[in-house]
């Protein structure tokens, strides 16, 4: 199983087609609507933000999920330029006149589409432009349009992110693709509807899932609430979490397999799958997080509990003086050690270890001689890995995050609503 | 009862005396080395930092305070250059010779002095040299010394944080007088020992008070725990609790009152005063917050709780979204909100309503037409606030906090180790 981290994922899984257009919803002019149509009635499953302020996107596709019992889902519409948070009443007639329209422009059944919104919050969305821009991408829809979609859903994004991978399941080749986008306010904590459809929620990131193999909507959910718990749950830029961060994986059965169901023989190879587009989409954007100059792993072993360890390789990974250390190649290994001290997770300091990349800092919670001109050199590289052990127990985890830079303050500085 | 935030605080009262002096801690050459002594034996209470890796004059005191009962204190040595944290054995052993010899040179008993030092962690204390300042400070002992003392602690701090009151206890007039330090690695969870000695704590922020007011050790850790939990704990800048934060509070009675206990009649008196110092103390660490441009105030009122208006307003003050939007004068409410949405206390976005200064933003969870330049004009302001009622129950909190600069981040990644 390889990924493919090329343009166009969404649109290599066969039998489903994607469209970008700008519409005047980004001032930069730039493509600002996307929209991803599957030609076959999917099945879905999806996490949405835990935020208490949901965006009407986000509660509009929670009761859609619950409604449709996650069936028999055709197409979704992302916009960049507002977020359509925060807008009340007439921000969810909005959502809900959004998805009517693509439908009936689509020909597709009520309760068929799902809405996705990014950008500034608090402010109507201009629906004429919308609904302008939503007309002109049911006309350009494309089995090629994937790489476009991708790039139209960006906003603080230098880069578009995408992955896809093609695998064997019951004697056909299925294939899963996804985009995403996030650069800022990334600090998913996204949460898995309990049953089909039932509330739930906590990420802007917005990430679309599509596979053409045929798995029952069970299933999908089971694989989507590891795999996001493994990946998107794992990342941080600035530990915001967005009030409209959205994940939804379609599965459209066009392989012909037989449908996987959770304890089928087959379920190993597509949650496999998707963990690995998943994780690729997690990675790259931590990467491309807002001012990044590098990507940063921490790996937090020996803890009281996964949980726990996850806490604290969170609270490394959000530290100002931590990214900005890194920031500043300077291996200043006092500020991870204080991070993980003031995380809550149990920590035995006579027992802790320290590592930058392969080189050894601390042990059994002293400081160890290193050579300040490698680990310097370490801190230069485009991926920098700090892995701790807590001495405590057998929990783990892996964040990935980036450094906190000028660039990142001028980003978020010089932006005016 | 009027706070003076004039220079000298400490030696404001009577029977305190200090000195500061350079002795090469601090690679600038500047006074790294500060000496409080109290003329008589006095009563004592103190709150630590929370940090699992609490450094060793951190362990020191605790045991200190243990074994005294929190009677008979007489001298406090604070150190800046290096936090002696990270350093094991050596490191203790270090805190432990440090207050052997300021008790020897100023002829005290032992277990009669407290030791604080802030600065990198990881690298052994220099004792030759902090040593060779200790004998310079006690030559130097001065009843008008409060003022270097104030500025030997600074670290990244631009200016000295101190502050005095006087109050009438029991027909005589007593003074309470402290100084801080503190403007990085700042995000205090200071925990009050359960009982005279025992361990606790979270905060490198260094605080010393001292009174010449006679007050029972019970009294006194009532008193502090409170104020702290007010004040000091009440204050972030990058939400980075130190291994070192330390807060010590000396009465020595000199004022001739009669003593002050908890059910005393002139306690609440003595309240006041060590809450309006400890609150301007607190307020000032957060206006010189590394990179600074303005003191930011967050207040949560209508939350389910007085714990969960603290969380709430705690994560509105460690966003480095929102901090961005203030240094940018950006009225970006949205990220004010998303953050109290992100922070897990309960929120009712029907009924929640947000002000920036006297401006409504929001109400009922809509927004509310407002002058942007109006906005823009009160984030430019030196103090900028905040006010969010969350509509659930009546908690409400106030915490102080700076927004997020070019200046911070050039602090935090031009510093080498």
């Amino acid at each position: 199983m390889e990924i493919d981290t090329s343009p166009g994922a969404i649109t290599r899984v066969p039998g489903f087609r994607a469209a970008a257009v700008a519409c005047g919803l980004k001032q930069n002019g730039q493509p600002d609507l996307a929209l991803v149509v599957s030609d076959r009635p999917a099945n879905a499953a999806a996490a949405f933000t835990g935020n208490a302020f949901r965006a009407a996107p986000v509660l509009y596709d929670q009761e859609l999920l619950a409604r449709c019992r996650g069936a028999n889902l055709r197409a979704i519409v992302a916009n960049t330029g507002y977020a359509n948070a925060c807008t009340g009443e007439q921000g969810m007639r909005d959502a809900v006149r959004t998805a009517r329209l693509a439908e009936s422009l689509l020909n597709l059944p009520q309760d068929s589409t799902f809405v996705m919104s990014t950008g500034v919050i608090g402010h109507p969305v201009p629906m004429g432009r919308l609904e302008a821009g939503l007309r002109a991408a049911c006309r350009a829809l494309s089995p090629t349009g994937g790489a476009d979609a991708a790039r139209a859903i960006m906003t603080t994004d230098l880069v578009p992110k995408e992955a896809s991978v093609s695998f064997a399941v019951g004697g056909a080749v299925a294939t899963l693709g996804g985009m995403a986008k996030g650069s800022g306010m990334i600090g998913p904590s996204l949460v898995m509807p309990a049953e089909p459809g039932a509330g739930g929620g906590h990420a802007t990131m917005l990430v679309t899932l599509a596979t053409d193999a045929d798995v029952s909507a069970g299933a999908l959910r089971a694989a989507l609430g590891r795999a996001v718990s493994a990946s998107f749950n794992c990342i941080t830029v600035d530990g915001d979490t967005s009030t409209n961060d959205t994940v939804i994986l379609l599965a459209s059965g066009a392989a012909g397999n037989a449908r996987i169901d959770a304890g089928s023989g087959a379920f190993p190879a597509f949650e496999a799958a998707l963990a690995e587009v998943c994780t690729s989409l997690a990675r790259q954007i931590a990467r491309d997080g807002e001012g990044a100059t590098r990507l940063v792993e921490i790996v937090i072993l020996e803890a009281a509990s996964d949980a726990e360890a996850r806490q604290a390789a969170k609270t490394v990974a959000t530290s100002p003086l931590v990214k900005t250390a890194i920031f500043g190649a300077d291996p200043n290994w006092g500020r991870v050690l204080a991070a993980i001290g003031r995380s809550g997770s149990a920590v035995n300091p006579a027992r802790t270890a320290l590592w930058l990349g392969d080189i050894p800092l601390v042990a059994g919670g002293e400081p160890l001689g290193f050579d300040p001109e490698a680990a310097r050199a370490a801190l230069k590289q485009p991926e920098v890995r700090f892995t701790a052990r807590l001495g405590v127990g057998s929990g783990r985890a892996t964040v990935w995050t980036c450094d906190l830079s000028y660039k990142y303050v001028e980003i978020n500085a010089e932006y005016h609503t």
